[in-house]
This record gives C-alpha cells, sequence and structure tokens, in this order.
C-alpha cells in the first residue's frame, strides 16, 4: 500500500510514523513536539480554538508505545465534540461560555481507547452550517495548499482539514453533514472519508441534522482513513483486495459535472484516465434520481429543520451573536411544516430505494468532490453572493450521498504544482468496507501515475 | 389452555373449531355457512362495508383441510387493508370510488398463505380517527353485548370486532394506532393483541400514524391471538409457559385507574384478586411518566401531523365529505412546525428510555384497558363534547402503550351479566412473547374463576 501525501508536503501518515517508531528512526515524544511545533506556527492561524492552545502542553505527553493502532499519535477535534473538562463552542461565540462538557463524547473516548493524543479543538464553520469554512468570530484557517493567495480551506471541517494538512495532527477527527469532510479534504489535498452514518454513534457530538450527522475523520491515507474508521466505528474493515481489473465504475452524468473548473476537469479526466490504463471497466451512466433531489428538498430539507429544532430558543434569545449567514439558513426551518418534514423523510426513503437499485452492480460511483478549486477567502468574505453561490457549488456533490445515507471518500488526485482536486468515490449505504478496499487500488495507481 | 368466550356467547375459537373438525363433530362448510349466516343477520348491521356483502358467496368456497394454521377460519378485513380488486375507502365517502387495490396487502396476503377465509371488508371509524366507533356514512355498528340498549362497540376497529363478537368472522384484522384493537376488544368482550409495531409490515394498508400504526387483529381467545400474531408477522412464538406465581406485576396508579366506572372498577379489582390468589406478585407503581405524555404531546401528537401529511391534499379538496370530527383532528396536523414534529420524536425517545429503565424486572403492567363501560350510541352521536370527553377517555390507558412503542392485550375480565370490560397486559417493545405467555395464564385463571 502507498501513502497519499500532498504533491507539496513531506507529512507521514499514521502507518508510515508506526513503521519510523518502530525502527527506532524518530521517537514519540519527536513527532509530538513536532506537531506542537506546527500548531503554534502561523500555518495553524485560526485553525484552533483559542483556548485549545493553552492545553497544548500535552503534546509532549509520555508516550506508550505501540499496543494500540493510535499509540502517540496527535489527533486534533473539531469543536462540536464533547471533551471532558472543555466547553464545545461549535465555533460559535453564542455557546463559548456554556459549561465545560462533564465526558468525553463517544468519539474522542474510542480514539483515546486507541492511544491517540488529543492536539485540541479545531475551529469550524459556526455550527457546521456551510462547506466554505470562513468563521467571522475566531477568523478563516488558511489553506495551506497556496502559498500565494490565501484561499478558503472548505468547511464545516475546516480547522480539522488544515491540522491535518499542515501537520499540526495526523488525523482530524470531523462530522459530515453535507460534505463537512469531503468539501476541505478536496480543497487541502488530504482524505477525507464519510462512513455511512450508523456505523459511528453521534452521542456527545453537537448536531447539525440528526438525519444526516456522520462522524468522521481527514487523514493522510486511505490506509489511515481505514484505521481511523476502524476505532470510531468500533469494528474491523474487511479488505478483499479487489483488483481495478475487475472493477465497475460508474462516472455520474447528472449535475455532477456541470460547472468544474479546468483544473478539475483536467485532473478528474487524468484520474479516469490512470483508472482506465489499470484496467477498471468505467462506464457513464445517467442517474437521473440526482436531478431530482432539488424538488424533494424544495420545502428546506433535513438541515434546515432539524437544526432549527435544535437551534430556536438560542436562536430567539442570541440571534445578534450568530453569523448572519447561519442565522439565515437555519431559520429556513422555520417555515417548514411538520407535514413537510414527514413528506420528505418519506421521499427521501423512496429516492434511495431508487437510487440503490441503480447502483446494484457498480463497485462505485466516481465524481470530483467539487467542481472547483478553492477560491480566494476575500472573494466570498464580504459578498453574500457570492458565497452562496460558491457553497452551493462546494455542497452539490457531496450532499447527494448524505440524501443517499450512502458512504464516500475524497482522495486527492491532482498533479504536482497544481491546486489540490478531490476524486470522491461513492455507493450507498454499508458499501463502505468494498469503497475503501476500491480506495486503496485507486489512491496507488494515481500515486505510481504521477 | 382454556378458551375466553364473552360469558353469554357459545362462539367458538380457532383452536377448539379445528378440534371438531379433525373429530368429524362439524365440517368446514357448516362452520363457513354458519359464518355467512351471522353476517347477513341484523346483528351485523353496518359491520360490513355495502359492497363487501356482495362478496360473501366466497365463505361457500370448499374447504381445503387442516394443514395450515388458518385453514378454512372465516376472517373479516378491516377497510384499511387492500385487498386485490377491491376498493380500501377506510370507512370514508371520499375514498368509495377510489381505483380497486391491485394486490392484497402484506398481512392478508399472509393470512390467505394460512388457509384464511376472507369474510369481508368491515366497516371502522373514518380513517381510522377514533376509539368510539361511531360512522356517519355507513352506520355504526352495534356492540352485541347488550341486547337492552344499542352500544357503541369502540373504534376504529369497530366492525372487526363485531364480526368477532358476533360470530361473523372467527378473526378480525385490524390496526391499533392508540387503542383501535384493544378498545373494541375490551367493549365487545374478546380479545385484543397489539404487537410491537415492528413485528407486522405495515405495506399495503392505509397509513393514519407511520410511527404508531399497528397490524394486528382481534380473536376470542389470547391461544387465537399467539396464533394469528404468528401468521401476521410470520414468526413463532416462544411461550415459556412461565406459572403466575412467579410472575412480577404491576398496577400503574398515575391517570390509569381515574374515572373508573363501578362496573370497570368492580371487573378490575376481581381479576387482580384472582391474579394474586394464583399466586402472582401484583405491587402498585407510581409510573410518573405517564403525567409527562400531556405535555409531550402538547403541540398536537404523532397521529395529527402523520395524518395530516397523508390527507392534506385530500382534505383540501373534499373537506365537506369528510366527518367533521375526524376531519378536525386531522387538521390539528396543519399548525404544527417541523420543528415541533422532531421535538417530539426526540421526547418520545427519551420518554420511551425512561419507561423501559422503569419497567425493568416487571413482567407485566396491568390497568384497564378503558375506564368505562360502552355508552349508548345515543348519548354520543350527537353531542360533540360527549363524543370527545367519550373518545379522550376511551384512548387514554391503550394510548400509552402505542407511544411507548410496547405491546398490549386486552382480554375480557367482567363475570356473566355483567357489561364487558377489559383487562390490558402491557409491556415495552419486543416483550411480546412473555407477554402472550403470561396472558395465557391469566385468561385461565380469569375464565377459572367464574
Amino acid at each position: 500500500m502507498s501513502q497519499t501525501r500532498p504533491p507539496d508536503s513531506p507529512l507521514a501518515d499514521i502507518h508510515s510514523t508506526r513503521e519510523a517508531l518502530k525502527s527506532g528512526e524518530t521517537r514519540a515524544d519527536e513527532v509530538l513536539a513536532r506537531a506542537a511545533a506546527v500548531s503554534r506556527s502561523a500555518a495553524c492561524r485560526h485553525v484552533y480554538m483559542p483556548a485549545s492552545l493553552d492545553s497544548m502542553e500535552q503534546l509532549k505527553a509520555a508516550p506508550a508505545g505501540l499496543a494500540r493502532p493510535l499509540e502517540s499519535i496527535p489527533v486534533s477535534v473539531k469543536d462540536l465534540f464533547d471533551v471532558a473538562g472543555q466547553t464545545t463552542a461549535a465555533g460559535s461565540t453564542v455557546l463559548a461560555h456554556a459549561p465545560a462538557a462533564t465526558a468525553d463524547c463517544l468519539a474522542v473516548a474510542r480514539l483515546r481507547a486507541a492511544g491517540a493524543v488529543l492536539a485540541g479543538r479545531t475551529n469550524m464553520v459556526e455550527f457546521a452550517f456551510s462547506g466554505v469554512g470562513t468563521n467571522p468570530h475566531y477568523g478563516t484557517p488558511v489553506n495551506p495548499a497556496d502559498t500565494g493567495v490565501e484561499r478558503i480551506p472548505g468547511g464545516s471541517s475546516s480547522g480539522a482539514a488544515v491540522s491535518v494538512a499542515t501537520g499540526a495532527a495526523m488525523v482530524g477527527l470531523g462530522s459530515d453533514t453535507g460534505g463537512s469532510i469531503r468539501i476541505p479534504a478536496a480543497l487541502c489535498g488530504i482524505v477525507g472519508f464519510k462512513s455511512t452514518a450508523r456505523l459511528v454513534p453521534t452521542t456527545g457530538a453537537l448536531p447539525l441534522s440528526t438525519s444526516l450527522d456522520t462522524v468522521c475523520a481527514l487523514t493522510h491515507s486511505v490506509r489511515d482513513a481505514v484505521t481511523v474508521h476502524e476505532v470510531l466505528a468500533a469494528r474491523t474493515v474487511q479488505l478483499a483486495g479487489k483488483p481495478l481489473s475487475s472493477c465497475r465504475l460508474a462516472v455520474a452524468r447528472t449535475l455532477m459535472q456541470d460547472g468544474m473548473d479546468s483544473t478539475v476537469t483536467q485532473a478528474f479526466e487524468r484520474a479516469l484516465q490512470v483508472l482506465r490504463q489499470a484496467g477498471a471497466q468505467i462506464e457513464y451512466i445517467a442517474l437521473d434520481e440526482i436531478g431530482d433531489l432539488a424538488a424533494i428538498n424544495s420545502t428546506g430539507g433535513l438541515s434546515a429543520a432539524e437544526s432549527y429544532a435544535w437551534h430556536r430558543q438560542l436562536i430567539a434569545e442570541h440571534e445578534a451573536d450568530y453569523d448572519p449567514r447561519v442565522a439565515r439558513r437555519i431559520l429556513r426551518g422555520a417555515s417548514m411544516g411538520a407535514a413537510d418534514y414527514i413528506d420528505l423523510l418519506a421521499a427521501r426513503r423512496q429516492w434511495t430505494d431508487r437510487m440503490q437499485t441503480r447502483l446494484d452492480g457498480v463497485d462505485a460511483v466516481l465524481s470530483p468532490t467539487v467542481p472547483i478549486v478553492a477560491p480566494s477567502i476575500a472573494s466570498v468574505l464580504h459578498d453574500d453572493d457570492e458565497f452562496f453561490r460558491v457553497n452551493g457549488l462546494l455542497l452539490r456533490n457531496t450532499s447527494v450521498v448524505n440524501m443517499l445515507d450512502g458512504c464516500a471518500i475524497s482522495l486527492p488526485c491532482h498533479t504536482p504544482g497544481q491546486l489540490p482536486v478531490g476524486l470522491m468515490l461513492w455507493h450507498a449505504a454499508l458499501r463502505d468496507d468494498t469503497l475503501l478496499d476500491l480506495a486503496l487500488q485507486v489512491e496507488s495507481a494515481l500515486t505510481q501515475s504521477l
């Protein structure tokens, strides 16, 4: 298995780090000291929540061997997960002074039990409510892929992605409700795996949409994605090692390739070419069902209804403290009737059934994770129209998989010197293991082609 | 095992009929001819949907032995279940001329596959929307328990209950969303078992509340309830034969004993006494949680929201054709917001968890199924206030179990010469088998005590 690394970064993944620790090439305290140094560097401006920086001394904690799968691995935690003794603010100021959590959420407890060292709480889009990655309260983490222009990191797991892409953490625990793991993975050039939602309990995580929220993580490689998912889901992934030459892959024509910029077009086409050369059978399918989603979601969508249910007390009292762009999207849920919501749940079930039938016999669908490379922070920061246009474009492809209750992985497919582009492999619910198996082969083929 | 029969009725249950068929004491065509004769008698006025009477000739169909569990058993079908070639009107005139169903619903298909002979479609409360049993379009089936005063049968499975209580059918297929099987069972003096909802798919049944609807049946005895449930759920019930003397039973104090009339008080107390004498340990528990339901349902409840979602198109176009009492309850759902509904679902889950914890270690809870004997049809027919007062009283105890997502059985506990009174045994989800096991012992003890 090869390791995916951003072409212009020397960062190591969990597996190569463990090899280096085993051989004595490096020591655990060195690994942690390196991560801590990056965390405090300019590259990580706005990446960690302010209070979090004070507690980073734990990165120097004594290492404990290699018995557990994440022993001595620095892991950052998105600000919406409860960590005992810390406040969960979800990137907001409204909750910045809320009482500290009394217990770790289940995901954090499982990471700790696997040996992970918590590197701190990462900044995020307020209440996880956009794919762009901006945060007016704590600043916007800068995408490390371009040293010239300050570009958006993607969101909502913005700090999580930058923490991993810079090397401040080796794993970024995050969540994905419409693309919040995969969008920043694509824009920052790392790996983001969104499992089937039900595989990881959301206990102790601040919700956005209880129907769609998925607890998952950002990593440097697919093999790390496998390891971290095994820890988060408390299960073993079955990897069949099916060769690409016996895989049937589909490219979804409807909607998912619209509006691609030239960098994405080039990288995506090149990736398809590499996979074809590796023997994969690639076919274009219409997948018209994707076009039906706009009508299904026309009354507001699950996120609007479910987030409004959670926020309505808080927003009634503190609307002025919310990012107006976030408040606007949450308040869409206020006008939705119970019957609209019930119809939406039923329509989703029917749509999912139709999609599953359509995807039978295909090993995975291939799409660009997002159709554009990261725009500059300046272009979206003060222009609402442009912000919502970009946000819609970023969420468009990824959110299809959340509605499907499916699984998806974004992995880098750009060539050195290009801005990062993500290739998304996806499928219906509980196809996680075959998807990860395939992703390992795809990652290997893409890396070898460089 | 003994057979429960209404004290003043000579009706046989499935098991004794099969014995008689096996011994040659009776023939299948005689069984069916008897049922057909009752169906066409005055006792069954308003019990069957008009179109249904024309097709009753099938009751004379040739019998086919005893191999399958419901061979030659006449089974009535509540008007909300699809039967191939018939219109599903759910007791309404709005749908009286809807296209005929093209296939049997799953429940009917399973009954047929078990050998049942369909006795016809039973009248019901329009769209299953009350516990009283009145229907202004097709008339109200008369409770056969009192030959003097015309009393309500209970609902919404009104015709189903009267079909069984008169002997027009040996099984009445019905549904229970808030008590629609158990209320008429109690008022008519027969057995009504509401299984845990998920055990029987609702495919092909016209919905009232998708969260609460349960497909189940009315029978003459608990052992018949077991057999019919096994057919409907396509599973085998495990009967451990636990003796009453090792059972711990609870009587819920909160709310469930309020407003009992003297007949119910007497019958319920006598039943407790019989069970105590049989060695059961009976304790009174507060179960304060039941008192929380009013607040949880204050925004309208699941039935209002979910039925409004289903009916809103139809009611917008045809409100004048609805029973105004039904329309009024459905339209409560119009004002419910998506967030109210989401909060209600969450509150229900939390409440259910608390209730389950509270019921741990208890074999079942005992309550009067309904606190009153059947009032006269005249008393509720033209008086809205009285109708809604009675309806609230009838649904009060039974609907607790639907909110709990639990299982419950109502069995007769009155003495000869009294109006029927139902004793309800209930528990949380998936306790069906232990509940049925217990019900067999309770039925036996009560029958022996007469």
